[in-house]
């Protein structure tokens, strides 16, 4: 089973030529789309992602991962295995380093073999050109060890996800991501809330660097009312912020990448 | 033949675990995406595309439905068989609703067997850990009956669509849903129309609460001019509104859930 | 191998029909979503895809391509075979003009077998009642033959792409298309940068009707710093414009249908 996960947009042609190519090499290889709508660029939350889906995907998967702002420079392009023999094949500048550190790391080998790329390769579209046929290509049978060199697990890029700070009563987190009914997700889990001292049931303030709003700690959309707000964690383990009905994203006024403080009502 | 409709968003990654976790159950099924655009948490327009698309799948084809903005709460979580043994598997909020009635539906259970869940269930995510699992699982061979007890089909909630009004040369009818290319479905049908005595190469009005907009009663996009509007009945049978070149929603000034009326010139 | 391109919009309810009554027809058929996000009704954009997707699907594949704006006028529906055994299925309004051109054509046939038809064929959904069964029988054996009366190749519509003009370093030339990176794809190749005079490493400007930006013409998004513009030859051939790490489109405020041109700084 090939997984795919990209920034290239839903139902682009970029998506459409990964499939294209996959599938000419892997013909009978069943293709799941993972997720393609990673914000252009946006390697931390595409790590997130990556280590996120590769979890559900069955064993002795291969999941082509794509966010490469640095195509064509000098980042190397790498296929980890990693428990249940599942592959995860993707540029080394970070998108692949939580999968790394979480999903029990077996092995890495830098992809070299041109002849398990498609040529020529282009400077701009390596998803083509070599993260799709060498997945493909692994799917299909072939070893790990037959697409190059292999790689030191610890030189491995690692995403920029700095820990939660926390003091009594209040946690301060990175939002990691958005979806699409405007959740975000920081990058903490219950232990940050507890080290903090929260706990459900607790009346809270969601404090962005433009302004303060209420809302409560509790566990699924309904322990607020419509249009109210709620802190809880997620269906992945990550504190999430939401509003029943809305957009915790327009409510608190935070984004990807900005850091956003849960904090007692005293 | 597993079918896929959801509130998701186009390739996120909730749509992607949904796969992940079908194809883990039923790794040979074939996997169809009927939509993933419909807007979050409307419901009522999530039942009309139910009750579409089902009946464009194949016999013996499972679809996991979730337009579920009550996910956590109370609403149970059902499995419908209809004609043709297809079944469909979702929250039992409204979205299921037109399917029951009008696919001939044979017969529900609730679904309450752990044994086909993804365990632990969280909170917020029942598409990933009830109803793509309880599908998957059907699909594979498992009884419908298997999955929990029989549910009466009169007790299956039915979504909120009220009936077109209609007066001689004037018909209202709510807007149902909106496509991408910004045309207006209205919850009516030819035979409305004919109730108000409306037929094909009537001038009419398009009339909104913002405003009045000319148009014609026709058949296809090329009975009016390039940015003309157009009054038709789609290929699914309800009376639209579309701009030829251009998008009925920006025209009339109308969307989702408010009512238009379609009135003969006099 | 069945692929799907249109202008549906990312997993719509049209693009989930498509598939579920492919299915129906060819259940054994892997499908390939190559795009769907064509802007709604650009053809000539969706005539560069074609082309470039098609090319990259495996021997004897069957590709359905829609973007009809034109649905339900005289605009025949036609059925192309091209290199390797590709069959292209479609408008015949301009989308498979380039195909037809640069694919090396066998034969083309107008489909007018009602037999391989979904009926009662709507006014107004000619890709779920024509062009989608069409492809389905064909890729499970129905020949070419048999969906209805040879084409002349030269008949089969061209769309409208402009050839560039060039002066002593100034390459003049249409945007084709945008993707969802903001990159803008110029209808020009190298040879029209060589006929200008044009070479890697020139300081360029970017020449819209709405401003001048300055940048460079190299090899690949790292050629110029963060922020920076540039001009290169993507990855299916075509002469592009970029900002590394940020939109084209903005920068250079020009987008699909209008000519930029690209001179060398003097």
């Amino acid at each position: 089973m090939l997984g795919f996960l990209t920034d290239y947009g839903p139902h682009t042609e970029h998506v459409g030529a990964l499939h294209a190519v996959a599938a000419a090499i892997a013909p009978s290889a069943a293709r799941i789309d993972l997720a393609h709508d990673v914000p252009a660029g946006d390697v931390r939350w595409g790590a997130v992602l990556v280590e996120r889906l590769v979890r559900v995907m069955p064993r002795g998967s291969v999941t082509i991962a794509v966010v490469d702002p640095g195509v064509g420079t000098a980042r190397r392009a790498i296929a980890l295995e990693t428990e249940w023999g599942r592959v995860v094949v993707g540029p080394d500048n970070g998108l692949l380093g939580l999968a790394a550190d979480r999903l029990q790391a077996v092995r890495a080998v830098e992809i070299t073999s041109e002849d398990h790329m498609r040529r020529p390769v282009s400077a701009t579209f390596h998803g083509r050109d070599i993260f799709a046929p060498a997945a493909a290509h692994l799917v299909s049978g072939v070893p790990l060890s037959a697409l190059g060199p292999e790689v030191d697990l610890t030189t491995i890029e690692r995403p920029h996800l700095p820990e939660p700070t926390t003091t009594d009563g209040q946690m301060d987190a990175l939002v990691a991501g958005v979806d699409r009914f405007g959740n975000l997700a920081l990058w903490a889990t219950w232990e940050h809330l507890m080290a903090a001292g929260l706990v459900v049931g607790d009346r809270i303030w969601a404090i962005s660097t433009a302004l303060r709003s209420r809302g409560t700690l509790g566990r699924t959309f309904a322990d607020v009312p419509r249009g109210g707000l709620l802190a809880y964690v997620d269906s992945h383990g990550l504190v999430s912020l939401a509003v029943n009905g809305g957009s915790a994203e327009e409510r608190v006024q935070a984004t990807a990448g900005e850091v956003v403080a849960i904090a007692r009502q005293s």
